[in-house]
């Protein structure tokens, strides 16, 4: 089953990425630390509320508009579990 | 600004009563404790992925479909603050 930090940490690097920007100039916008904002991308530490507020404001991005596209990976993983139970 | 373990409470807690479902059931269900889901529920603590998955799991929701509503949720408290601010 997916995990919601990795699709929340891919929805994150994705947006970053696209802007062109780097760990360090988010983390710094976000005050954060750039190994936290590195483990949250990577999936590996749950974001708490706040600091993902902090995140979305540094890329300038909505709350809702974050988690619609985490909302739509999840659905892409949810997808890929169905072919693979149909195919079996 | 809106945090979202609210909005994932308040998701989860609707989910839940429209289900005419007690806390002490889905709480069994998901072998969570009774005072953990209702922290969550009340937007008190962050859910990790893990149970998340679990509680969803135990109230036959798909993750996706819960993140579908917590970004409507957080989408609606966007609106209220856009609002506020139009009328000062």
């Amino acid at each position: 089953m997916a995990l919601v930090r990795e699709a929340v940490g891919l929805t994150l690097r994705t947006a970053r990425t696209s802007q062109g920007r780097t760990l360090r100039d988010v983390a710094r916008a976000a005050r954060v630390s750039l190994g936290y904002l590195s483990e949250v991308e990577r999936g590996q530490k749950e974001a708490s509320s706040e600091l993902l507020n902090a995140i979305c404001a540094a890329l300038g991005l909505s709350l809702s508009g974050v988690f619609n596209d985490v909302s739509i990976e999840l659905s892409r993983h949810e997808s890929v579990t169905l072919t693979v139970v149909d195919a079996a």
